[in-house]
């Protein structure tokens, strides 16, 4: 590893969970920690007050969806994306990659870079791992993702072996680039810097093959970066293989740096992967699902358009804190829901992230008082995926 | 007029304009008053927090709208609206009448009342002045409305003839069951009156004609009623049109009893008819044009798309101390609005009842303080309906 940006402490451990705390530019993340994603600079139907009403310690930009629109040229201009779009807290984004796999008009692979068409206008673009880098740097994000190949489904071995190879080809050369703008920032001068304390995480990948992932760490880490996140899972794996390949990965990753599982998860996935050793995730189920009407409850998810709760004035869910349970029922939100009324995806939205930000609390408490293995045992007992009847 | 349920303290005259107190059953409103609109239950894009930091006294809600769906039936048995909705402030109901024929699929006016098909599902049905007052008797509104014959654009003097002495006609037979309903229940056990401080206000129709308007008072004012209000405006007619029928008619209303100028309007309308003694106001304007991006500032409205505002890091509105001109820049309300994210109708929903709610207190102050005039004449040399360029 060379110069850190990032500071991360190790403060209790309980099995394989871990209690921690990382700094960045912009303020100290406390892990095993959830992170909202905001797409294109907003958690859809939600304010900034809102998340920090949460208690929302940092969000997620996706760079495919800013790059294509505002800009990366636009926000650095603005300041970066922080100034950009009035949140002070950290920010992490994602490198495009799998949006460019998953929503792209057209994709090309080479060994150069990934060339796709907008789906915004159908614009040819190419997105190479420098340049990635160089966009992150000018959103000026406190942490940035290197470029990788995305499987938008479970690829076979040897798919999966030629993208996790050419993946830490990529990532060796989004190093190469970090580096050279932090060091000699003077070098690209078509790079406005935003962020000089921007810290770089490499992406794990090997499909669900475990020689792969190992080899896959050993390179990535041999490339060194700030710290690592597993990419290439949630992608339609079956759930108990999606734990095995965390299970095996997790444990091969510096235990000093934070662990990021990207794009993962439902609930209890949250804390089955806290149990292998996982710090960050990330996930547009919450605020997705919200917009869909699917409320997630302690209990399992409610489905809120249901004629049962037509009239029932409880709350969606009666163990809950959050802002929309201590003010509304399950009739009005379903009549808010039926009726297409915005207010339903922000009030649905902000109970489905306060439900994972508070359970990110819970884990966090009950690894600092060893009872973590009670606490995922209780979440297993009351937690059903299957919607409440 | 008969027992009122209502209070109305005059607190200050400065010519015309009045400043007041109105006691509902859920609290005061100080006059002259902003209602923003909750068509179904919600002011769209916004929660009741929200409405609770811009310090909104008062929301409207729309008793065609709650009528189809989810029924006045279904919110009696919840409570009533105000339980339904999580809000305890006050609340008016309008009549539908005016949505019968805006919105309706068919309608057909008879003396029994209007028939039309629901803008929703094409179902049959049939708004009598009785069951507007029973739907609101059971919404449990603190003010509810006649239902009278409305015109959805300026009419000719025999059309608007007929469609006032029909209201007249109507308002007597609304205001026959209202008391009934307060003085004897019993007798309409197929009526769930969730609040019985509920007060009527009759509605004076009759055009851009004095002469009409002067009829529709006095026998309006024959029938007795808590407080009357002007509709028919805003329907199309020339502004200098509306505001001499509001010049007209308004003083011919009794001091005593707040008047409440029905759907107007834009920002200077509400200085220009307070000067004509208007004490309640409602608009879908301010929430309208927020969702269509257009933001009403202290200078004229602002096109939040318009590509001069792609890097203005100013706030929308200088001189304004909303959530959103304290946080957010020109050029991030533009890119979520071009982006369709949904936070842009909050933001831009935040800042414009902020407008016309600060733009109340403004008027609130100056009356006290004898000094109505020259916040009139201020407002109008500073405020342009053009948009800004």
């Amino acid at each position: 590893m060379t110069d850190s940006t990032l500071g991360f402490r190790l403060l209790n451990k309980d099995g394989a969970a871990r209690r921690g705390e990382v700094t960045t530019p912009h303020g100290v993340i406390q892990t095993p920690c959830f992170m909202p994603v905001g797409t294109r600079g907003a958690v859809k139907s939600l304010t900034q007050r809102d998340l920090l009403d949460l208690d929302t310690q940092i969000i997620l930009g996706n760079t495919y969806h800013l790059y294509l629109r505002p800009g990366d040229g636009l926000i650095a201009r603005c300041g970066g994306l922080h100034a950009f779009i009035g949140w002070d807290r950290p920010i992490l984004t994602d490198s495009g990659g799998y949006q460019v796999f998953s929503l792209a008009a057209m994709r090309r692979i080479k060994e150069e870079g990934a060339e796709f068409r907008s789906h915004l206008d159908g614009s040819l673009h190419m997105l190479t791992p420098e340049r990635v880098t160089d966009i992150q740097a000018q959103l000026g994000s406190d942490i940035a993702m290197v470029l990788d190949e995305c499987m938008a489904s479970p690829a076979g071995p040897d798919a999966a072996r030629d993208a996790m190879q050419r993946s830490v080809r990529w990532a060796r050369r989004a190093r190469d680039r970090q580096l050279q703008l932090r060091h000699d920032a003077a070098s690209a001068p078509e790079v406005l810097v935003t962020n000089p304390g921007q810290a770089q995480f490499g992406i794990i990948q090997g499909g669900v093959c475990p020689e792969l992932r190992t080899e896959s760490v050993q390179a990535t880490l041999d490339i060194g970066f700030e710290a690592y996140a597993i990419g290439g899972l949630s992608v339609g794996e079956p759930v108990e293989v999606m734990y095995d390949v965390v299970g095996h990965t997790a444990p091969l990753l510096p235990e000093d740096r934070p662990r990021y599982l990207m794009g993962t998860g439902m609930p209890d996935d949250l804390l089955e992967c806290v149990a292998r050793g996982i710090d960050l995730f990330d996930c547009v189920l919450p605020t997705r699902n919200a917009r869909n009407g699917q409320l997630l409850t302690s209990r399992g998810p409610l489905v809120i358009k249901n004629a049962r709760y037509a009239e029932d004035m409880a709350p969606p869910d009666p163990d809950c804190a959050c802002y929309t349970c201590r003010h509304f029922s399950r009739a009005y939100l379903r009549h808010l829901f039926i009726a297409g009324e915005m207010t339903a995806a922000t009030l649905n939205s902000l109970h489905n992230l306060h439900f994972y930000l508070d359970t990110m609390r819970r884990i966090r408490e009950a690894i600092v008082f060893g009872s973590f293995e009670k606490l995922r045992l209780e979440f297993r007992q009351t937690y059903s995926r299957r919607p409440q009847i």
